[in-house]
């Protein structure tokens, strides 16, 4: 049997995975909002970062509580810091959707993407919303494996936003420039997104192995 | 005389008072390369950011390990819980400057500030510099009044921004799309820093007056 101290832990780690979900889901939602035109998607992911932001603060003050009190050392310390730098990550991919979410509800009853950059975008979406997905399954199942490969996948969604920046860049733009505007900032949350989604894993490599070679996510 | 535990607390406010001069300095150098076209610049503030990692980095690290063996309560509780937020926030303040730096460094040798942005890109670059500024003030002086006037020059900048997308937005721009991708990204970034600049001054009230109606600085 677990003794307390180990099931807060447990706990603490369980949030963190249910965090993910929730913004997986704020993700897919938003995309849909976006690539719908979908005002109630949108809304619904503007209005659900209210509880992205109670979890978020619920895990950060567990964790400095469970620091404080029970003087952790090695792993479960590693464990509570990563913890807390993945759950900084997770609220902010939260911030990203629901700052996609507002591109949808501010361009509605129009859509915010243009025909040519529909494939582009769904990509994108799509691409962001496995990253986080596989960084669920990263900090559930502690798979170090698993979170290496998430390296690859970020360098797709790097090449998805230079693909959408050379359709912007092609000369021939034809859909004026409050659509360049929101599209430019539509590709820059998505790849910010996926940034923060890896650096969740790379702090899982981090509290398993203890290897280090972390650094905060950019932006 | 005070004992080690509370020394290691000064140690730490001083660290973030550095800090916070250190990312000031990045974004004053940011805006020269951005309005000069100076190439020098943009490359030392780039190559700047790992001193500003390695500080963040330090600080979070001496943090965490008083919160592990000290078990603070109350208002060092609070003094550590805010201190770790406001070194994220600006180390995030010197990722912005680090971004401007980038624009710079990717139209050179052309700027990419077009004459009639001018005025406004370099009031930006000064009310970003005068935010952080302040907030050294803030954290050194622990001063909760002129914490509370920081949100009004976020005002001030959101403004700002929005004078940048009405002059884009204009109808005659005649720039090219590059251009308009940089500006937009770049009015963005000036944002996102004064955003996480007030952030830092909002921990301040938290950690002195123990107030909550703290929320993460979004994005």
């Amino acid at each position: 049997m677990r003794d307390a101290y180990h099931e807060d832990l447990d706990a603490i780690g369980a949030a963190l995975v249910r965090l993910t979900g929730l913004v997986e889901s704020a993700i897919t939602r938003a995309t849909v909002a976006l690539m719908q035109a979908d005002l109630t998607a949108a809304e619904a992911v503007i209005a659900g970062d209210e509880e992205v932001d109670d979890l978020y603060r619920w895990i950060e003050a567990r964790s400095l509580d469970l620091l404080a009190r029970q003087q952790p050392v090695a792993g479960d310390l590693r464990t509570l810091v990563g913890g807390l730098r993945m759950v900084s990550d997770l609220e902010r991919v939260g911030d990203y959707a629901v700052h996609i979410a507002k591109v949808a509800r501010r361009r509605y009853p129009a859509g915010a993407v243009p025909p040519e950059l529909r494939d582009i975008v769904a990509e994108m979406g799509a691409t962001a919303a496995s990253i986080v997905a596989k960084a669920g399954v990263v900090i559930a199942e502690r798979d170090v494996a698993a979170a290496r490969e998430l390296e690859s996948d970020d360098d797709v969604m790097d090449a998805l936003q230079r693909r959408l920046f050379r359709v912007l860049l092609d000369g021939g733009w034809p859909h004026g420039m409050e659509a360049a505007i929101d599209i430019t900032l539509t590709g820059r949350y998505y790849e910010r997104l996926a940034d923060h989604a890896v650096s969740v894993a790379r702090q899982l490599v981090y509290l398993v192995t203890g290897e280090h070679g972390w650094a905060p996510a950019h932006g």
